[in-house]
């Protein structure tokens, strides 16, 4: 019923469009495999630890995001939503982590460029427990891979759209964890025929938020599932999609206990609060870090980069006016020396 | 070495101020017991229930939010930091979920005032498995006490300042759940001599955000420990405290077994995408309200307190410009029926 298909890396666009033309044309149903360059366009690899400087001031922004597609899903018109089904992501054995001048929620604070690259080599090894890519001695941080865009052509009426922000009718570059993880399902509103689904950006970790504007970046094998859900599926129901819905799996025996893991020894947190929520977000930001530095003997730009791959931004309060209360948490079990 | 002092229910103010006279004089290292008052200072009881509309009717919201206190704590000084411990929180045998008009993230489309009771009182029983609380047939909730209120008072040059929004140098109504359970260790600033700190608005859940405006509201007798900490103890190491900072305990085996009961069935979600984070976090609850509504069969008012009381918002990201992606999920382990 099912056939495979597959996407090569090159065939990319850096734009949301609904005039680019498909690669496969695929049956609802259909299972697509993509080989996917990182959110970079695979600019940086390991020789760029050589000389980082030089990686990073050559690093060509216009180049980021490439989705790789489009696949054009028979049957799929606008009104109807995309069924998307995350079957497989699997990282290459490294990936990187960069402050790129401009770009992050405190890039007024790090001008300076910053580049880290990991080593994730040795992760398939020990699928058993939680897997982990070292950061620095002593602080080795959860692998949990998803893909940071993921989406469909918007309206003939709308764009062409960069690939770098998200969008509500296309999904994009939304950069969420818990959305297209492995056995997830994602639904996107389908605004042409076909759907034209694309995706690219894969990150082997990430914390909620992405602070420092990149998160462990690496090219992903992905397999996915893509079905057409007809609209009146929902319109019978009295509703309709405005902006990305998901599910996420029932964890596997193997999740908990990484999960468990990971929540052993607490978490670091702080409460930013103010009445304009991104700020109240860059001074909790700002408070791990603080306490990062002091505490814990990093620079603030390895600060800035860690609270980016494993601390997250949740909103306590949205309600209590005129202030919002933001919390920027980090968990503690990163830190695997014995103080 | 620690002396114990009891603040009742009575002993409350509804400003912040450093003008306010303290209960207690307390030596550093304290435990200190609270009668708190619910945020709504006890204006809703069980027997609100018989007439749901006269008690929203006459609720005086002049009278939210009071603060029991003020403590005094011996030694503290402007620029050190109060520790605060959180030993105990014993919610009342019943709770109060409102819409209050005017009140929460999505006031102009719920302009009718709505009130569910919670019955707590068989919480006690059954403390080995996840406690919970019906919120109606086929719909559980889980039960994860902490205080929306904890603060001190500000530096003289500021306030009085109203009780219901939180402040970074103050804390307050930060309704942070992570941050005020039993086990937590909350850092205050300390703005004036003794600190002079109060709590109150005890809740038995809420999702992150606290959407609606509420929570479980219910009375909580609580206890802390409050220590003072040095201001020397973080300026010799490069930093203090802006805002509130904390740290979540390490969880026992039975908190574990709650979570991976409440997330044995995945979550429902919604992405808000939009320019502004506010209206994206609008927009991603709106998705959770329109699905529980069209495929559980919830009113919108319904939906709305029930997303207030267990669905969590997340910030996927805060840096793909111009547009944050929020995230609105709710456990699917809520519902108990079989289908």
């Amino acid at each position: 019923m099912s056939h495979s298909f597959h996407v090569h890396s090159h065939q990319q666009h850096l734009k949301w469009s609904s005039t680019i033309s498909p690669i496969h044309t695929v049956p609802s149903g259909s299972i697509v495999s993509f080989d996917l360059r990182d959110g970079g366009n695979n600019q940086i690899t390991p020789q760029s630890a050589s000389s980082p400087s030089s990686a990073l001031s050559s690093f060509d922004l216009t180049q980021a995001d490439p989705a790789m597609g489009p696949v054009y899903v028979s049957g799929a018109e606008p009104g109807d939503v995309l069924k998307v089904e995350f079957l497989e992501l699997t990282p290459a054995d490294y990936g990187w982590t960069a402050i790129l001048p401009g770009f992050g929620l405190l890039s007024d604070e790090f001008p300076e460029p910053q580049l880290k690259l990991w080593d994730l080599s040795n992760l398939s090894a020990s699928s058993s427990s939680p897997r982990k890519a070292t950061f620095k001695k002593g602080i080795e941080v959860p692998i949990k891979p998803f893909l940071g865009v993921v989406g469909v052509a918007p309206p003939p009426t709308m764009g062409p759209l960069s690939t770098i922000p998200p969008y509500p009718m296309v999904g994009g570059n939304m950069d969420c964890r818990t959305a297209t993880k492995v056995g997830c399902t994602l639904y996107l509103p389908v605004n042409v025929p076909g759907a034209l689904f694309s995706c690219g950006d894969g990150h082997a970790a990430q914390g909620d938020g992405e602070v420092c504007g990149t998160a462990i970046e690496t090219p992903v094998k992905a397999t996915v599932r893509l079905t057409v859900e007809k609209a009146h599926v929902r319109a019978t129901k009295g509703y309709r999609l405005n902006c990305p819905h998901y599910t996420t799996p029932e964890p596997s025996r193997e999740e908990v206990e990484s999960e468990v893991q990971e929540r052993a020894k607490g978490e670091y947190a702080a409460l930013g609060i103010h009445e304009n929520i991104r700020e109240a977000s860059r001074m909790a930001v700002r408070g791990v870090i603080d306490w990062l530095v002091a505490e814990r003997g990093l620079t603030r730009e390895e600060a800035y980069m860690l609270t980016s791959v494993c601390a997250g931004l949740t909103m306590a309060e949205v309600v209590d006016m005129p202030n919002y209360a933001i919390s920027c948490s980090i968990p503690l079990s990163i830190f695997t020396d014995s103080n």
